[in-house]
């Protein structure tokens, strides 16, 4: 067995466990849990088994350093950055962060292993809380060193169960006072590649294991308030009603007709009912509009059309997040296409920690691995390990091309 | 201030904070949890302050006799049990069920005050898990008592946390092996009268304070499953989806469309999205019809055709309880009406534990208090204290006419 197999086969059986439902085969990686922290210290295992210096910045995020990151800023040189985040959606896949940052750790033995030496400081990360499945900012970690999101409203979101951010990080342990922008981190990574597992099929319709992504489309997150008149269902007229499910029913079918429109994507993947019994009208109804286009007036224009018709029903309508169309370093991705036997070239429709490293400036790429359902946020979310390996591969041959 | 006044305040203060939500003000009161052992406490603390014999039957309803039930029963007499419940739906009013128990207590303390003496034997009962909030079957304690729930069947009901009704009774120190009809507590019960709120706006039109029942609609709830492919909110076309949100949709609308059609009451209140994750297309959605009306065909109508859209959309249809039209005892009802100056003989949409102890045969009549705004299961449900005191005394009232 190779090297690279057997790193990543041991790793990836490490990590397989954690944070799995037994119920559905999901994985619910929340940020700050137990889970998370169980994560957190497998990542700080790896790295003191390879004798890589742990660090961990004011979001918390963890990066394991070969050589002095520092004393090479000095130097006016700067790191070489690969990895991906750890943590899950709700019932999500295996492969959705982890594989980037398995895929890290192996990429490194497999160097090490062949007497390669660095010319530049090199680290894998782990950033925290991507999917902000528990708090609802994604990329909350990359965000929050770079400043993009801000300290005092990340400490202040609130989880399903009332429990702040602060509190949260607090309760792991962490120091929510240190949250905000980090520009010793910052200084630090030269170059940011981030493997990940394809999340669509385009690498299926292409017949190959690696691509190389350009750029995510632009994207955001609505969230649609809509108030009843909470009442008895058995003795309440039809005529005395005032039943928040009547507008979310209009309110669901006006995203899919909108998306079909304007071309762009848009989904409901989220309610709250309150309170959610069985016979009660209910008295709120809250739910969620995410929504993303190669376009981006596309996309505002159906957001614009779709807030007007929560306001026709009476309802809330407030953005709670959004991002420009990101482009990855143009110069450093026909790079890596061109070293990596011409792989194709894809962008995304899926936000990532890479994309917020690129807004902040920083020379950033991304790898997909070919996903062969094309399914991702799932428990059926998968990647073959023969296309794991050549994940392994691609990103051994980018950091001896980066960093050799 | 008059001892119905000054017991039922006493009562009431007692039991407003128990299990109210500071965030809603509403209660969650749910069946075997911390709150509702405060609540059996609570109920423990006032039969004893009476000098009442406390017994609890195999369902776990508490009962708290004046006077021996069973010597009665062998000298061919029989009890009369007034009560009500003390449990609610998630973020109910403080006034259904509770209303009724509290008045009982303060009955009796009236009638003593009096030096009533009574000709059979009193007990003021509470039954457990009378809104189903946790376990999905409405009247669970009643209905076990009767036989009219199988105790396997009730013993391995899940809660939304996956808890089985048997290991929450056992979590709260009680025995699910007793579980089962309970011949030796319906042989005690000669009469049954359970005061409670009303649930509609009848007796503000009517512009008087107590009601007498004289029937229950027929009623039942039945939950539907519909089927997606959970997937990444941001890369999945909209022709590669399978959005159960959609069917949902179509689903809603179908439920007050026949309700209108066929002069029906359907609600859906209560839905559980799967992961419920803002990104991930849902990968299943559960909702739950709630339906009822005068006329049992109607009702039965619509859910056929409500079953049938289901259908349509690959969903899964299962009914989880029907109660055909229950009747009051139609002497009884019409012997409290003309007792209490006349009241007005109101039929209700919402089920009761007497309508489950008048459909296993036992004379049972209910006394409905004036709610002046008609809601219910809603945090503003509400009764007027003098309609409350007005309630008292018809309770009181009441006991000197069936055990004087």
């Amino acid at each position: 067995m190779s090297v690279g197999a057997e790193s990543f086969g041991r790793l990836w059986s490490q990590l397989e466990p954690i944070g799995r439902d037994p119920g559905t085969g999901g994985y619910r990686r929340y940020a700050w849990t137990r889970e998370d922290l169980t994560l957190r210290e497998w990542f700080a295992g790896e790295a003191a088994a390879r004798g890589l210096d742990l660090s961990t910045d004011r979001a918390g995020n963890q990066w394991a350093w070969w050589g002095n990151p520092d004393a090479a800023v000095a130097a006016g040189n700067s790191g070489l950055v690969i990895g991906s985040h750890l943590d899950s959606v709700p019932d999500g896949g295996a492969f959705d962060g982890p594989l980037g940052v398995a895929s890290s750790f192996a990429a490194l033995d497999v160097l090490r292993h062949e007497g390669f030496s660095p010319s530049r400081p090199i680290a894998v990360a782990q950033f925290g809380d991507e999917e902000g499945a528990r708090f609802g900012i994604a990329c909350a970690g990359s965000r929050l060193i770079t400043g993009a999101l801000d300290a005092d409203r990340a400490r202040s979101l609130t989880d399903a169960d009332g429990i702040s951010m602060a509190e949260a990080i607090t309760s792991a342990g962490g120091r929510p006072e240190d949250l905000g922008r980090d520009e010793q981190t910052l200084r630090r990574i030269g170059t940011f590649v981030e493997l990940h597992v394809e999340q669509g099929r385009r690498l299926i319709d292409l017949g190959r294991p690696v691509a190389v992504g350009t750029s995510i489309w632009p994207h955001g997150r609505w969230r649609f308030d809509l108030a009843g008149q909470g009442n008895h269902a058995g003795t309440t007229r039809l005529a005395d009603r005032h039943d928040p499910m009547l507008s979310l029913a209009t309110i669901l079918q006006t995203a899919r007709a909108l998306a079909e429109q304007g071309e762009v994507l848009a989904t409901c993947g989220k309610l709250q009912v309150r309170p959610n019994g069985v016979n009660a009208i209910p008295s709120s109804v809250t739910g969620w509009l995410d929504a993303r286009g190669a376009d981006a007036e596309h996309v505002r224009a159906l957001v614009d059309a779709f807030g007007d018709v929560v306001a026709r029903h009476d309802g809330q309508f407030v953005q709670e997040s959004w991002t420009d169309e990101t482009f990855f370093s143009p110069g450093l991705t026909r790079r890596l296409s061109k070293l990596l036997d011409e792989a194709p070239l894809l962008p995304t429709g899926a936000g990532h920690d890479a994309g917020i490293l690129a807004n902040a400036g920083i020379e950033t790429a991304m790898l997909y691995v070919r996903n062969p359902t094309g399914i991702s946020h799932s428990p059926e979310e998968y990647a073959e390990l023969s296309d794991c390996l050549e994940g392994v591969d691609a990103l051994a041959r980018t950091v001896q091309e980066l960093a050799g």
